[in-house]
């Protein structure tokens, strides 16, 4: 027997394109917002050996216990109110598995990350963009007429946002948490690099979520997110999450480098300070009329191209150097995005950059 | 603001209890049908020194290549028709997602693994059961009346089956993948332990898939399932797959242990001996009337107690052993499931089963 297969699929995902990450081979990659450091060599045998006390031959911890109370002692927020994803994705998964029937909304400004729209159409919810303004900050007034018209479950900001690299208005952000009845999710995945939450609100607001993951700080490999909410949200998410959802060996590692984290938090400091070497450099670009970088929060940084950034991006490619390229119709038209690397690959970019802008090409 | 969360969750979820796995604390677990044996120090440094090398900073392989590599080399299936799950729940759900519309059902023979009806309730799927017969083997008339009725998009059968622990009819299965246009998925995540697998009929049918997971083999800290099915089947649900589903440390454990796994295969030898002893020793149990083991597969074995099950798998704790309690009215009340151990915990399990259903209680 054989059947049609295509035609077995959800409606929602046949239309689905499936997200592929960028695989091209570069020496130097400030493509996806990792971290570029590596931790040193004494904290790196630390996690080593609690790693090789772990019984592989067991089940995980399902409740993650041990990673959740470091992250209850550094943040100040209750057990209770803590859960772990494998990655901030599968949270954004659950939160969208749990509370949005086929076809309700989800509303986030664009541009933003791809996945809660993606994850949103593959489960059935309908995802509903509002635009940014000019300055890449949200529009009150367009959501205020959005959230009236389709009265959306879920409500998605990003803060800093990416690509853009900016913290919208946090007014505007509270003004939104506190007209709307809907989840308010704050995706904070690149808070460190800025330094502002919105965890203190929680006690305020029982329909605010804060999302947080550990890719961005120097754990990509691991995959562990955790989420902040009131109870009554981690209590109903509970009930979606797979039971061993996250693994053993990434629950120590985590756990291990968050009770260390004096080295995670001076490499926060040298991306930084790499973020704002970047962006001396690409404002002293703007003014030979090559490029438009965009003010960033963020461990990256969003920039415009005169020529064609398809052109550009492939030429730093061939320097070596692997960025991300935005470059599709709309507001990214011609954009693209560099993660802040070590110093060395930061002046390797700015060099790389100046010689294809340059070129006549 | 203060919303009503518990009506903001979709109903489906209100509705669904949270599934916890028994965490008594007890010197012999025998309880998760783990491999109960760990793996010996020259493996465990290979493991821990290829983890060395992995950049924890950077995202891991979204495509798992590795580890779908030697899978692929091991069970001569080529590469395009495999998938990576963290764990087979994840599999399972990625299933759901692609396939099923809300309320499209799906069906299985009962008593069988919990989360197939768990997950598709938390994506509004419609889980069906229909009733093993007293054998525990599925009923074919059963399953077509069923079908019939409910036309349902995927049927799941697990093979070896859990919690009953014997495989099916070979011939059954084979008609029900030949009747029925429904995507049909065979769980073999106890397929180790009797060494039938449906692989080999993959090229035949073009909608049965075959889970397997490295969970119950030795490896269930690490999460990691596969799944084997036609090219088309895997790129649907490469679209619904989070991007980075599994993390680097598992991957690469996962791949080192699959490249050296003659340990595991011995393991595989001792937990079948194991099981083979606590099969006598049960069968010697039953003449004395106070329980019936059935015939099992797996590696666990499921056996109904005729005193109260509660109580003696209370008594058991008491006695440092922990087995899993099933007993809920129905088909499976007073039963039991005890996983194999290592031969020590075999042999104490058999003696304090002795004690506690010998006791005047």
């Amino acid at each position: 027997m054989e059947i049609n297969i295509q035609k077995m699929a959800k409606r929602d995902i046949r239309e689905l394109k499936t997200y592929k990450p960028e695989v091209i081979s570069c020496p130097i990659r400030m493509e996806a917002n990792e971290n570029p450091f590596v931790i040193n060599s004494q904290l790196k045998k630390q996690v080593l050996d609690s790693i090789a006390k772990i019984s592989l031959n067991r089940y995980p911890d399902s409740l993650s216990m041990d990673l959740r109370e470091i992250i209850s002692k550094k943040s100040g927020i209750k057990i209770e109110n803590t859960l772990i994803g494998n990655g901030s994705d599968e949270l954004i998964q659950m939160l969208i598995t749990a509370f949005c029937e086929k076809g309700e909304k989800i509303l986030y400004p664009v541009p933003t990350f791809s996945m809660f729209g993606i994850i949103a159409k593959s489960l059935g919810a309908s995802p509903q963009e509002v635009p940014l303004n000019p300055e890449w900050d949200i529009d009150l007034e367009e959501i205020k007429k959005a959230y009236e018209k389709l009265k959306p479950k879920i409500i998605f900001l990003s803060s800093p946002n990416n690509p853009t690299g900016n913290c919208f208005s946090e007014n505007t952000l509270l003004e939104i948490i506190k007209t709307f009845p809907s989840l308010v999710v704050v995706d904070e995945a690149y808070a460190d690099f800025c330094g502002k939450t919105f965890m203190g609100h929680l006690e305020e607001f029982n329909h605010l979520i804060v999302l947080r993951t550990l890719s961005k700080i120097g754990m990509a490999g691991l995959r562990v997110g955790y989420l902040i909410a009131h109870e009554e949200i981690v209590n109903i998410l509970h009930k979606v999450r797979l039971p061993y959802n996250s693994n053993s060996l990434s629950q120590k590692a985590a756990t291990v480098l968050l009770e260390e984290s004096d080295e995670l938090e001076s490499q926060i400091k040298m991306i930084i300070e790499g973020r704002e070497f970047l962006w001396k450099e690409l404002k002293d670009l703007e003014k030979l009329g090559g490029i438009i970088p965009f003010p960033s929060h963020a461990n990256f940084i969003l920039f415009k191209t005169q020529k064609n950034a398809d052109h550009i991006h492939m030429r730093l490619t061939e320097e070596g150097i692997l960025i991300r390229n935005l470059n599709v119709p709309g507001p990214l038209k011609n954009c693209l995005r560099v993660t802040v690397g070590q110093p060395f690959e930061n002046q390797a970019f700015i060099k790389a950059l100046k010689k294809v802008t340059a070129n006549k090409t």
